[in-house]
C-alpha cells in the first residue's frame, strides 16, 4: 500500500486538515472541496471498497461520520448534509481506499447534485431479475 | 407518523418491492430509479435525518446497505455501486423519512452523478473556522 495517497495522510506523510480522529477512522477537509466544508472520512487500515470492508469497520465509520456531520453543522451553520459513498470506477471511485464525503449544504446556494443520462428502467423486470 | 409513506410501506398500506428485510431495516425497489436496482435502505423507525437517527440503528442501516450492495451485484451484475444519503430540504431529501440510496453502477453506461455550481473555496479559512 506503498502509493496509497490517505495511507500516506494516516502515516503523516502527506499533511491534511483533520478534523475528527479515533483509534479507526480518521476525517479530514478535501482539498478540492464540492462545498464550503467537504470532508471526507476513512478507515485507517486500507480497504478499497464496501465490498472489501468488514461490517464492524463499515459501521465505525459511519458512525463517525455523523460525529463530522453534527461538526460541521454546529461551526459551519450548514443547513443540511449528504453522505456520498462511490465504490469502484465506474461508479466515479477516485481513490481506491474506502472513503465516505460528508458534504455540507447551504441554504441560498445554487450548488446541486445532480444525475445525467439515467434512462427509464422496469422496475418488475428489475425485481425479477433480483428475485430469480 | 400517518402521513409518512416509508411508514405506510412497512406497514403494508403502500405495496413494495422488497429486496431485503431485518427486524431493524427494510430494503425496497425505488419507484423512480436513477439506474436499475436502485434501492432505498430505511429504518422501520420513523426518523427524520441522520442527526435524528441513534448511533446503532445508523450503523445498522450501513451495514445493511453493504447486504443490498451484495445482492445487486450477485444478482444485476453491477460494477459499482454509489451510496448516497440526503439530510434536509436543501440538500435535495426528498421523503422525511431517513434512508439510503443503493445505486447500481454498470460498465458501458453515460449514468453519472454531477455536481453543478461548485464554487472555488478556500480550504484554510474554512479549517479555522471549524476550528475556533
Amino acid at each position: 500500500m506503498n502509493e496509497c495517497v490517505f495511507c500516506k495522510i494516516i502515516k503523516g506523510e502527506i499533511p491534511a486538515k483533520k478534523i475528527y480522529e479515533d483509534e479507526n477512522v480518521l476525517a479530514f477537509l478535501d482539498i478540492d472541496p464540492l462545498t464550503s466544508g467537504h470532508t471526507l472520512v476513512i478507515p485507517k487500515e486500507h480497504y478499497e471498497d464496501i465490498f472489501d470492508m468488514p461490517e464492524e469497520l463499515l459501521e465505525k465509520v459511519f458512525s463517525s461520520s455523523k460525529k463530522v456531520a453534527q461538526i460541521l453543522k454546529e461551526n459551519l451553520k450548514c443547513d443540511g448534509i449528504n453522505i456520498l459513498n462511490s465504490n469502484g470506477k465506474v461508479a466515479q471511485q477516485d481513490v481506491f481506499h474506502y472513503h465516505v464525503h460528508v458534504i455540507p449544504r447551504y441554504a441560498g446556494s445554487n450548488f446541486k447534485l445532480k444525475s445525467e443520462n439515467s434512462s427509464p428502467e422496469n422496475v418488475d423486470e428489475t425485481f425479477q431479475k433480483i428475485k430469480e
